[in-house]
C-alpha cells in the first residue's frame, strides 16, 4: 500500500546525511562529552559543531545557544526559567491564545504560583492583535512569549510588529520558533528576541534535541539541575548523536531552505486547489498570505474527524487532527476554538503537513482519494441528508444556529 | 595506540543489539507516538514495549515508568516534583552527602524557596550513618534521597535497612539508581521505594533516555508542561529511538546480569591487586565489601590528578575523575571529601569502571602502564622528593599536618 506522509510537523523523517553524520557517535565515538581524555573530546567537539550550526541558522552567537531533550522543554525553560529569575521585576506574562501546549501549561502551572497570565485573542486568521497586546501590558509584565508560526494553521505572525510593541517597553520576548527554524528565516537580532525555541525533528532531524537561544544577559533559572553542562543551564549527559544530527539538519535547512520553499509551497497550493476544487463546504483554517510553505488546515463539514482519519490512514494517508500532542483528543482544538470557528465545522478539520520528501504524486493521489473519502462519510451523515434535502443547517449544538455563522474564513485562496 | 576505555560508569559503548533494535526508529519507522495512525502506533509500541521492559527490570508496573532525557533530568523529577506536590504535608528533605549532583543541586534549589534539606554524612567506607538518618527524621520531613550505590566510589547502600526506617516514618524514599539498575539486581517492591531514577546509558544503552519509577499513588507535580505524553508527568515529542534501545539495553541486562556480574568483578579484583602490588601509598577508595562489580577509585599519593589523567590518556587508559560531570573540576570531590579522605592524597584520585567489553588483557595492559606512570610523575614531585629524604610527609596545606591522618581507610582488600 501507498505510505504517503503528510504529518511533518507532528515529525520529519529523518535525511540519511543527518543519520550517516549520527552514526558514529551511535557507534565507536561514544565518550562524555564532559570527559577530558580524547573520546570525550570527540564528543564535545560534536557538542560545540552543533552548536555554531544552531546559532547560525538563527543568526546567534554560539554561546546563546542551550541544547535541551525537545521543543516543549526548550519551552518551558523560557517561560518557567526566565520567570523565576525575574519575578522581582513582575509577575505578569503574555501569551497568544494559540501557543503550543508546552506554552500554555507552562503558564498555567505559573499561575498557580501567583504568576498573573493575559490570553491574547487572535483574529480569524489567526494574527495575534497587536492592538490587544499594546494594551494587555502593564507595569509588572516581564514576559511576552508568541509563537512564530502556529502549529496546527501556520499562519506566520508579524513577528517585527510583535517585537517592536515588547521592546519598546523593555519586556522580554520569547519567540516558539519550532515551526519556523530551519523552514523560513529566522534571525534572532533582526527580531529583537530575548529567547527562542526551536527543534530538530521537524526539520528532518532526529528527536531527543532541541534548542533554546538565549540572549547574552538574560537571566534564566536552570529547571534541571545538576552538572556544569549547557553553561549550567541544564544538567544531564548530552545526547550526542541527537545534538550533532540536529546541527547537520541545520547546515541541510540553511542551505536548502529556498528550494525546499519553493518545492513545498507548489505542492502545498496544488493540495489546497484540488481539494477546495473537488470538495464543497471546505475551509481552509489560517492566513493564506501569511502561512508556512508546508500548511494546510481544512475544515470540512457534515464529516466526522475521527472517521476521516482513520479512512485516510487505510488508504496509506497519514495526516493530523491539530497540534501532534492533542490529537488524541477529537473535540476541536484550542487554535480553531481561538479562530471562532464554528464547533460543528472544526470537528471535521484535518491538518496536512508537507515536507521536501513529497511529491506531486503523492500530492495527486490525495486529491484522487480524499474526496472518496468525504463523499463516502457524507453519506452516512443525517446533517449531510438534512442539508441536501432542505438547504439549511440543522442546529449543531444548544443555542447555536450554524447557518448565522460566517463559513468564509480565510476561504479565498 | 591502543583504547581502553575504563570510564563506564559516565558512558558506557552501546551494545550493537540495542543500535540495531534502534536503527528502524532511526529511519522509516519516524512516526511521532502519539499520532494515531498506523505509523505512529509503530512508534507509541516501541515505546510501550520498552516501558514494560524497563518495569520488569526493577520489578514495577508499567504504569509506573515515565520516560525522561535523562538521570539528572529523573531525579529532578523525583525531587522537585515529589516536593512541590506534597509540600502542604512538610518541606524537610534529607538527602546523603554524596548524591549525584542532580540530587544535590535540586535541593540546593529548593532550599532556596524555603524547603529544608539535611544532608546525611556518611563513614569512611561511604556508607550513610543508619542512626544519623534516624536522628534527622522529623515532623514535617516528606522525602529521603539515597543513591543506592555511589557513582565514583561505587559503594552500595544497605538500602533494606535505609527502606525500613524511612518507610516505617511513613516518609517517602527516592532511590538514585543509576548506578545499580542493570548491574545488580534492583527489586522496587522488595526495597519499598517510592520513586526510582534509573538511566540507558550506563547499560550499553543510548544516550537521551532515563527513566523514573512513581510508585502508584505517589503524586509528583510535572516539571516538563505540555502534551499527554508519559502519563502527563513528562510532556514533549518521545525520543522514540533511544527509548527503544533503553528497553532493549534493560532486557540484556537482566539475561545477562549474572554473567556480567561475576566477568567484570574478576577484572575489578585484577586491577586493585595488580595495581596494589606494583605501586606504593596507593589508597582504595570506598567499602570493599559492599561496591560494585565494576569499580575501582584509588588514591595515589604524591601525583597530581590532571597530570595523572593526561599520561594515562596519552597511553590509551581513559578512566575518570570524581563524578563525570564534575570532571573538569580538579579540586577533591564532594564524595571523597565526605569520606574525609586527606586533601593531599585525594588530589590524586582516579576512577576506573569496567564494562563487558573490558577484557583481562587490557587490565594487564593498566597494570603494566599505570605504575610506569606514577613513578614518572613522583620522579618530579618535590612532595615525593621530600618524603623519600626524609621519611616524612611536608605539610599539604595551612594548619594541616599530614602525617596526623590515616592513610588506610577501606584500603583492605
Amino acid at each position: 500500500m501507498k505510505q504517503i506522509y503528510l504529518d511533518n510537523q507532528s515529525n520529519t523523517k529523518m535525511d540519511d546525511i543527518v543519520f550517516d553524520a549520527m552514526l558514529p557517535y551511535l557507534k565507536e565515538n561514544y565518550g562524555n562529552p564532559q570527559s577530558i581524555y580524547s573520546l570525550g573530546q570527540i564528543s564535545k567537539d560534536a557538542v560545540e559543531q552543533a552548536r555554531v550550526s544552531v546559532a547560525k541558522l538563527i543568526n546567534a552567537q554560539s554561546s546563546e545557544i542551550i541544547f535541551t531533550s525537545c521543543g516543549s522543554e526548550s519551552n518551558n525553560l523560557a517561560i518557567k526559567g526566565f520567570a523565576y529569575a525575574n519575578s522581582k521585576k513582575g509577575k505578569h506574562i503574555i501569551v497568544s491564545s494559540i501557543e503550543h501546549f508546552s506554552v500554555l501549561n507552562s503558564v498555567k502551572s505559573l499561575s498557580a504560583e501567583g504568576f498573573e497570565i493575559t490570553y491574547l485573542p487572535v483574529d480569524k486568521e489567526g494574527f495575534v492583535k497587536l492592538e490587544e497586546l499594546e494594551k494587555s501590558i502593564r507595569q509588572d509584565t516581564i514576559l511576552v512569549s508568541i509563537q512564530h508560526a502556529n502549529t496546527e494553521i501556520g499562519v506566520i505572525q508579524n513577528m517585527q510588529a510583535i517585537s517592536k510593541i515588547v521592546k519598546e517597553k523593555k519586556i522580554a520576548l520569547h519567540v516558539d520558533a519550532v515551526c519556523t527554524a530551519g523552514i523560513i528565516p529566522v534571525d534572532v537580532s533582526s527580531l529583537n528576541v530575548d529567547l527562542l525555541t526551536l527543534a530538530s525533528s521537524v526539520i528532518y532531524g532526529p528527536k531527543g534535541a532541541a534548542a533554546l537561544y538565549v540572549k547574552k544577559g538574560t537571566a534564566i533559572k536552570t529547571q534541571i539541575d545538576g552538572g556544569v553542562q549547557e553553561f549550567s543551564k541544564r544538567a544531564g549527559t548530552e545526547n550526542v548523536p541527537a545534538i550533532a544530527g540536529f546541527g547537520i539538519a541545520c547546515d541541510i535547512a540553511m542551505s536548502e531552505m529556498q528550494k525546499n520553499y519553493e518545492y513545498i509551497k507548489v505542492l502545498r497550493d496544488k493540495l489546497i486547489h484540488g481539494l477546495k476544487e473537488k470538495i464543497q463546504h471546505i475551509y481552509l483554517n489560517g492566513s493564506v498570505s501569511a502561512r508556512l510553505p508546508n500548511n494546510v488546515n481544512f475544515s470540512i463539514e457534515f464529516v466526522e474527524g475521527e472517521a476521516l482519519f482513520l479512512m485516510l490512514d487505510a488508504k496509506g494517508i497519514m495526516a493530523a487532527s491539530g497540534s501532534s500532542c492533542a490529537s488524541k483528543s477529537l473535540k476541536m482544538s484550542h487554535v480553531l476554538t481561538a479562530l471562532d470557528v464554528d464547533t460543528a465545522v472544526g470537528q471535521g478539520s484535518i491538518v496536512f503537513t508537507l515536507s521536501k520528501f513529497n511529491t506531486a504524486e503523492e500530492i495527486d493521489y490525495v486529491i484522487e482519494e480524499f474526496p472518496k473519502i468525504v463523499e463516502r462519510l457524507r453519506s452516512m451523515s443525517p446533517l449531510y441528508d438534512h442539508f441536501i434535502k432542505t438547504g439549511s443547517r440543522m442546529k449543531a449544538g444548544p443555542g447555536t444556529n450554524y447557518d448565522d455563522h460566517d463559513h468564509e474564513h480565510c476561504d479565498n485562496i
